[in-house]
């Protein structure tokens, strides 16, 4: 399994969908398209995407037919960087090595282009054209769901809510389960309706989805403290300077890399009774961890 | 035919739809339930849910069917208010008679609210149960381009970069039928759809959305100028204030008047081959221009 190679294929294939499926940037109007595309189009992993494509592959189905809905999960997870980078909300000036958005279009377009990417994500999932009307819909309502207000959106507010204050541990995982977990969970769990998933499929799937999601924020953190910033292309230490909390600073360095390494073993583990086509789930959830960015 | 009755009735429907499909306001995180449920329940019209509901029982469909996706143009109207009402955007401080979102909760808690309505609309949309899944698709598909960048968004955008300038009446024209039209016409359209109209009955029902949609945001110019803030909720005379291109800043007042006289006779002339259960569409396309509100 050579999952650097596979990266690259998935990327290539979603980078291709985004951008047939989008407006293009000499649609009217041109510079919504423009700031829309700028953010989408920054080189980012494509990891949840992936994770929508790859967990299709694993319940046997063809990942093409899943397209759509892993566009919608970048779609999503971009207007949330968008977002969250506003100065009334992270106020952050760099992102995936360039200025933000708002930096370069102006914090209305921003605004916008953000929920214009959000609208197009479910625009892109309505139109997927082959799979099953039934798992179209219930894709759709997971994946909503998951980017609400008790999902993604919900962390992000507490996370907002819990700056600069000293913050017990569950509501740090609070924070980290749903900004961060819900949606790459979500994206695992939509692969796998897509591809028609067995319900014991669909729960062992589920459970790699919940210990990967929390693994990836957990290294987040780790590499917001132990990362460069060219490596990243944002600003690291940013958590700290904000008062974030986040694992290092609340179970210290050593055991949070403990609990990223044992999550990373359980989702393995729930994909014990897969065969070879979940070799690529395997190989993204050691990744996650292993990455420098 | 009781208008007055009918939209009051169908006002009791939605209302009751978005508190059961909403998330509640002391669901965690509370704060950001309570944002959007001040803003979802500050006393708008539910001119698009109601639109929905209409066009459904216009082909004959039970309108309760489309009640989901009803509720999904509320969200997404509401959203759009939020978004606009922000300081970098339109800066307002009242609407519907109260402080803005941004006011009361703060301009993140605000981008944020608006953020869980736009997808709260979505997995509403998704859980439409009694309805064909085909339709319901379709739907979806039809409300995020409606909503999105070539559409509502779109006129928004192009409205925010008229600001100040002398606009001609091409970009006046798309400014109004994107910002405002698109929407009244999805939402006739998406009714029609869950309801399973013909070929033909979609083709009728479309053009009195395009003339209903337009003429609703003409009424709105004038009464901008006309209103008074009591009756509005909100202050009059802004448009003029922010050098916004308005329909009777363009082609005068008594034009205004005329052209909007003359497409709430177009959208009702659409209505010619329906039945007396297109009575309530039909009302509605007078009272667009007749109401103080």
């Amino acid at each position: 399994m050579n999952l650097e190679k596979y990266l690259a294929e998935k990327t290539e294939a979603v980078n291709k969908g985004l951008s047939a499926l989008l407006a293009r940037e000499d649609d009217y109007p041109q510079g919504l398209h423009k700031a829309m595309r700028y953010s989408l189009f920054a080189g980012g992993k494509r990891l949840r995407p992936t994770l929508v494509l790859a967990s299709a592959e694993a319940v046997g189905a063809d990942s093409r037919e899943a397209l759509n809905v892993a566009c919608a999960f970048e779609c999503i997870h971009t207007y949330s960087l968008i977002h969250d980078d506003l100065p009334a909300i992270d106020n952050d000036d760099m992102r995936r090595g360039r200025p933000t958005c708002h930096k370069v279009f102006g914090e209305a377009a921003a605004i916008l282009a953000g929920d214009a990417l959000l609208t197009a994500a479910f625009e892109m999932a309505a139109a997927t054209g082959s799979a099953d009307k039934g798992s179209v819909i219930k894709a759709i309502g997971e994946l909503a769901k998951a980017a609400g207000s008790t999902g993604m959106i919900g962390g992000q507010v507490v996370d907002i809510e819990s700056e600069g204050k000293d913050v017990p541990f569950p509501v740090l995982e609070y924070i980290h389960i749903h900004k961060t977990g819900e949606l790459i969970l979500s994206a695992v769990r939509c692969g796998a309706i897509i591809g028609k998933a067995s319900g014991d499929e669909l729960e062992s799937l589920t459970r790699y989805g919940r210990a990967a999601g929390l693994a990836f924020q957990i290294a987040d953190d780790i590499l917001d403290v132990e990362g460069s910033s060219e490596e990243m292309g944002k600003a690291t230490g940013g958590d700290e300077k904000k008062g974030k909390a986040t694992y290092p600073s609340v179970i210290g360095m050593e055991e949070s890399k403990k609990r990223a390494a044992e999550l990373v073993g359980m989702a393995v583990e729930a994909l014990s009774g897969f065969d070879e086509k979940a070799e690529p789930l395997r190989a993204i959830a050691r990744y996650i961890v292993s990455r420098r960015k």
